[in-house]
Protein backbone atom coordinates (compact mmCIF):
# COMPACT_ATOMS: atom_id res chain seq x y z
CA UNK A 1 0.00 0.00 0.00
CA UNK A 2 1.62 3.21 -0.73
CA UNK A 3 0.41 6.91 0.29
CA UNK A 4 1.81 10.05 -1.42
CA UNK A 5 0.85 13.26 0.92
CA UNK A 6 1.62 16.75 -0.35
CA UNK A 7 2.29 19.50 2.21
CA UNK A 8 2.49 22.65 0.77
CA UNK A 9 1.90 26.34 2.61
CA UNK A 10 -1.93 28.29 2.61
CA UNK A 11 -2.40 30.82 0.40
CA UNK A 12 -0.91 34.18 2.37
CA UNK A 13 1.57 32.26 4.45
CA UNK A 14 5.10 33.94 3.33
CA UNK A 15 7.47 31.20 2.13
CA UNK A 16 11.17 32.29 2.39
CA UNK A 17 12.45 29.07 0.98
CA UNK A 18 10.81 29.84 -2.23
CA UNK A 19 11.51 33.77 -2.14
CA UNK A 20 15.35 33.23 -1.87
CA UNK A 21 14.85 30.87 -5.02
CA UNK A 22 13.95 33.38 -6.83
CA UNK A 23 15.83 35.88 -5.63
CA UNK A 24 18.54 33.39 -7.07
CA UNK A 25 17.42 32.30 -10.15
CA UNK A 26 16.95 36.33 -10.70
CA UNK A 27 20.81 36.57 -9.94
CA UNK A 28 21.59 33.63 -12.43
CA UNK A 29 19.33 35.46 -15.07
CA UNK A 30 15.86 34.03 -15.16
CA UNK A 31 14.55 37.18 -14.83
CA UNK A 32 10.74 36.10 -16.07
CA UNK A 33 10.51 34.13 -13.08
CA UNK A 34 7.36 35.76 -11.12
CA UNK A 35 7.12 33.83 -7.98
CA UNK A 36 8.46 30.33 -6.78
CA UNK A 37 6.96 27.90 -4.37
CA UNK A 38 7.75 24.75 -2.56
CA UNK A 39 5.94 21.80 -1.51
CA UNK A 40 7.06 18.38 0.15
CA UNK A 41 6.01 14.91 -0.80
CA UNK A 42 5.63 12.33 1.31
CA UNK A 43 5.39 8.77 -0.06
CA UNK A 44 4.39 6.69 2.67
CA UNK A 45 4.77 2.86 1.68
CA UNK A 46 2.98 0.44 4.33
CA UNK A 47 2.22 -3.35 4.44
CA UNK A 48 -1.16 -3.15 6.07
CA UNK A 49 -3.82 -0.10 6.23
CA UNK A 50 -3.04 2.93 8.60
CA UNK A 51 -4.96 6.05 9.22
CA UNK A 52 -3.13 8.32 6.66
CA UNK A 53 -4.88 11.32 7.66
CA UNK A 54 -4.24 10.81 11.48
CA UNK A 55 -0.61 11.35 10.64
CA UNK A 56 -0.86 14.40 8.46
CA UNK A 57 -2.44 15.92 11.69
CA UNK A 58 -0.03 14.49 14.13
CA UNK A 59 3.11 14.67 12.66
CA UNK A 60 3.21 15.71 9.20
CA UNK A 61 1.79 19.32 9.10
CA UNK A 62 0.93 22.12 10.89
CA UNK A 63 -2.28 23.40 10.68
CA UNK A 64 -1.97 26.63 11.10
CA UNK A 65 0.13 26.99 8.33
CA UNK A 66 -0.16 23.86 5.95
CA UNK A 67 -2.54 22.63 3.45
CA UNK A 68 -2.62 18.92 2.03
CA UNK A 69 -3.97 16.85 -0.34
CA UNK A 70 -3.62 12.78 0.37
CA UNK A 71 -3.30 10.67 -2.22
CA UNK A 72 -3.60 6.90 -2.42
CA UNK A 73 -2.47 4.15 -4.68
CA UNK B 1 3.47 30.06 -18.13
CA UNK B 2 3.73 27.05 -15.10
CA UNK B 3 6.46 24.26 -14.55
CA UNK B 4 6.04 22.01 -11.79
CA UNK B 5 9.49 20.34 -10.79
CA UNK B 6 9.66 17.29 -8.68
CA UNK B 7 13.20 16.65 -7.03
CA UNK B 8 13.71 13.43 -5.62
CA UNK B 9 16.52 11.38 -4.16
CA UNK B 10 18.12 9.04 -6.23
CA UNK B 11 17.21 4.93 -5.70
CA UNK B 12 20.07 4.17 -3.20
CA UNK B 13 20.97 7.47 -1.62
CA UNK B 14 20.55 7.50 1.64
CA UNK B 15 17.22 10.03 2.81
CA UNK B 16 17.53 11.05 6.76
CA UNK B 17 14.49 12.88 7.05
CA UNK B 18 12.09 10.02 5.50
CA UNK B 19 14.20 7.66 7.85
CA UNK B 20 12.90 9.97 11.04
CA UNK B 21 9.87 10.72 9.68
CA UNK B 22 9.68 6.82 9.50
CA UNK B 23 10.76 5.81 13.48
CA UNK B 24 8.61 9.05 14.58
CA UNK B 25 5.41 7.54 12.97
CA UNK B 26 6.29 3.92 14.42
CA UNK B 27 6.31 5.92 18.01
CA UNK B 28 3.04 7.03 17.17
CA UNK B 29 1.56 3.68 16.71
CA UNK B 30 1.59 3.89 12.63
CA UNK B 31 3.42 0.39 13.08
CA UNK B 32 2.19 -0.86 9.46
CA UNK B 33 4.87 1.79 7.87
CA UNK B 34 7.25 0.23 6.16
CA UNK B 35 8.88 3.21 4.39
CA UNK B 36 8.76 7.03 3.62
CA UNK B 37 10.37 9.49 0.56
CA UNK B 38 10.68 12.65 0.84
CA UNK B 39 10.68 15.20 -2.59
CA UNK B 40 10.06 18.68 -3.02
CA UNK B 41 8.16 20.12 -5.75
CA UNK B 42 8.50 23.81 -7.28
CA UNK B 43 6.36 25.76 -8.60
CA UNK B 44 7.61 28.42 -11.02
CA UNK B 45 5.79 30.89 -12.30
CA UNK B 46 6.84 33.18 -14.99
CA UNK B 47 5.22 35.62 -17.03
CA UNK B 48 8.32 34.66 -20.15
CA UNK B 49 9.93 31.46 -21.27
CA UNK B 50 12.59 30.53 -19.79
CA UNK B 51 14.64 27.42 -19.65
CA UNK B 52 13.46 25.37 -16.99
CA UNK B 53 16.07 22.68 -17.25
CA UNK B 54 18.76 24.70 -17.03
CA UNK B 55 17.41 26.00 -13.48
CA UNK B 56 17.61 22.58 -12.36
CA UNK B 57 21.17 22.40 -13.50
CA UNK B 58 22.47 25.16 -12.58
CA UNK B 59 20.64 25.88 -8.83
CA UNK B 60 17.66 23.71 -7.55
CA UNK B 61 19.25 20.24 -8.16
CA UNK B 62 22.60 17.90 -7.13
CA UNK B 63 22.95 15.64 -10.33
CA UNK B 64 24.92 13.15 -8.05
CA UNK B 65 21.86 12.58 -5.38
CA UNK B 66 18.58 14.09 -7.04
CA UNK B 67 16.78 12.78 -9.89
CA UNK B 68 14.23 15.33 -11.18
CA UNK B 69 10.92 15.91 -12.92
CA UNK B 70 9.61 18.75 -14.94
CA UNK B 71 5.86 19.34 -15.86
CA UNK B 72 5.05 22.05 -17.75
CA UNK B 73 1.42 23.98 -17.76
Amino acid sequence: MKAEIKVELKEGVFDPEGENIKKALHLLGFSGVQNVKLAKVYTIEMDKEENVQEMCTKLLTNPVIHMYDIRKG
